[in-house]
């Protein structure tokens, strides 16, 4: 078993799609992240801040998984970071109606002593000042940094955005942002450049249209699972950064071949996150609904070709 | 070694795309389905029609592949098909700007004799009509028949496109085209309903972002392969349909588990079409080549989970 440093949001998230609305429910991209890493076998802790008006149940949800919330700090009298989105009809963009920050907005991050030799550290989507100071905070480099970021940071802390990347192992981000951070429109150079910044691993996510998973001169793809229907897709992204660090951080294997499975493994979990509103299917998604539905996954994707 | 039968255009092209463009090159559907089906050990024909404007030496690429032109009427003081289209700067859509039907106006399809057997049929994008006619002059069912459309019969020509619809095995559409058919936004209820209307598989061609198989219960997706530059998309979906029933006309085996083959196949070939202008790198493609990025496919979707 292996020790997973989570740290991003955890939140109030307010979602309207094409099938319905919710009110305030649990969010945030540590929560995400944190609900998929619990389908392996990982000790996980959570570095994030919320204000004293967020539901102790919510806590409890996380609390459930045996998710250490140590690192959560709890600012009395302050509140909790809180996302308003309306996606469009095709789901596959959507607008940012409200965004406090809060509590989020004076963030010192500060990781508990019994998780500054964690395996594997989960940079969520944050100012990259934050992630930088979990990183410096760490007693000893972890065998895996993976950082997750949006172009948000890149229209506003470019060269801290860059630093941080210098730091870490994967990064994970979409297509758009790809294009963005290194002005390639090919995602084939978009991901050479990339590597050329840092990091050696480049996870680009394309949302329904899967993720490629680029280091050297390999790549690897995993397609999203075909659905009837996406009914909401807010934190598929960090479920998939969720399956991803949580199983490599429980197998302890880095090779290109575990990635690949963490990549497979990462995109199972997002098909479940899609089919309900917020954190509402993941959390209490079973072992044997995960297992099942990795066979389809193998199904869509596996064939046999002999070569001469 | 199985008989295939191809009905499609054999045209002049003339294309833009950001990186060039051409004067009047060869093209056309038949065309690109020929080449790639000339990959495997298949005996194919065309029927087509063009004016005697059509350079000798465009035949003779397609004859110096083995294809059999007996089927291809050359009107005498006719004019060729001939497209003129500009692509935009990322590749996936295009204007077109010019369409001169000429000679296929009054197109009247006429199978030789020794191709009324044929084992599968691959009729290329064409008015529904004439890939009725084109079933109606077969001496006996063939094993399999293909069929690829666009937006423009659903437009102009709806009903006899479902009519022709109901008498094939496999069409091959792209995503849009199967959500206008079918009015369902989900690819997933857009096969079914596809299925509804006739064919027993339904492939939907999703461009970069792959291909999805769909029969009964079972679906198989395979990517594009992620190139550094896309130079030239004209052709690639016919270059598909070619390599899809070139390998099953060739390996005579109609399972699903061959199918899943077909496809992977026919995205494989598809890859090199769109490395050059036109037909460029199809002619002298040659078989090594095509087995060694069959193993970059391999790679690229390729994994081992063990499940429980």
């Amino acid at each position: 078993m292996g020790k997973l440093l989570i740290v991003g949001t955890v939140a109030f998230d307010e979602i309207e799609t094409p099938f319905g609305k919710t009110g305030k429910v649990l969010g945030g991209a540590a929560t995400f992240i944190g609900l998929a890493a619990s389908q392996f076998d990982v000790e996980s802790g959570i570095v994030s801040v919320v204000g004293d008006d967020l539901p102790e149940a919510y806590l409890d949800t996380l609390r459930a998984k045996n998710i250490d919330l140590e690192g959560v700090e709890i600012v009395k009298g302050g509140k909790t970071f809180y996302w308003k989105g309306k996606y469009h009809n095709d789901l596959n963009s959507r607008d940012t109606l409200i965004t406090d920050l809060n509590t989020l907005a004076d963030f010192q991050p500060k990781v508990p002593g019994h998780f500054k030799n964690a395996d594997v550290v989960m940079l969520g989507n944050l100012h990259p000042s934050v992630q930088l100071s979990v990183i410096n905070q760490m007693e000893k480099r972890p065998k895996l940094i993976v950082l997750d970021t949006m172009n948000f940071w890149m229209d506003n802390t470019l060269e801290e955005l860059k630093e941080v990347i210098k730091h870490i192992d994967v990064i994970t981000i979409n297509d758009e942002e790809a294009r963005q951070l290194t002005e390639e429109y090919s995602l084939v150079k978009a991901a050479a450049a990339i590597q050329e910044m840092g990091p050696k691993y480049v996870v680009i996510k394309k949302g329904e249209h899967g993720a490629l998973l680029f280091h050297d001169e390999n790549v690897f793809f995993a397609p999203a699972l075909p659905l009837e229907e996406v009914f909401d897709p807010t934190g598929a992204g960090d479920t998939f950064a969720g399956g991803f660090t949580g199983y490599l951080a429980a197998t302890n294997n880095l090779s290109f071949k575990n990635m690949k499975r963490a990549v497979i493994h990462g995109s199972n979990l997002a098909s479940f996150c899609v089919e309900r509103f917020g954190t509402e299917r993941m959390k209490d998604l079973t072992k044997e609904e995960v297992s099942r539905r990795l066979l389809e996954f193998k199904a869509l994707t596996q064939f046999d070709i002999e070569l001469k």
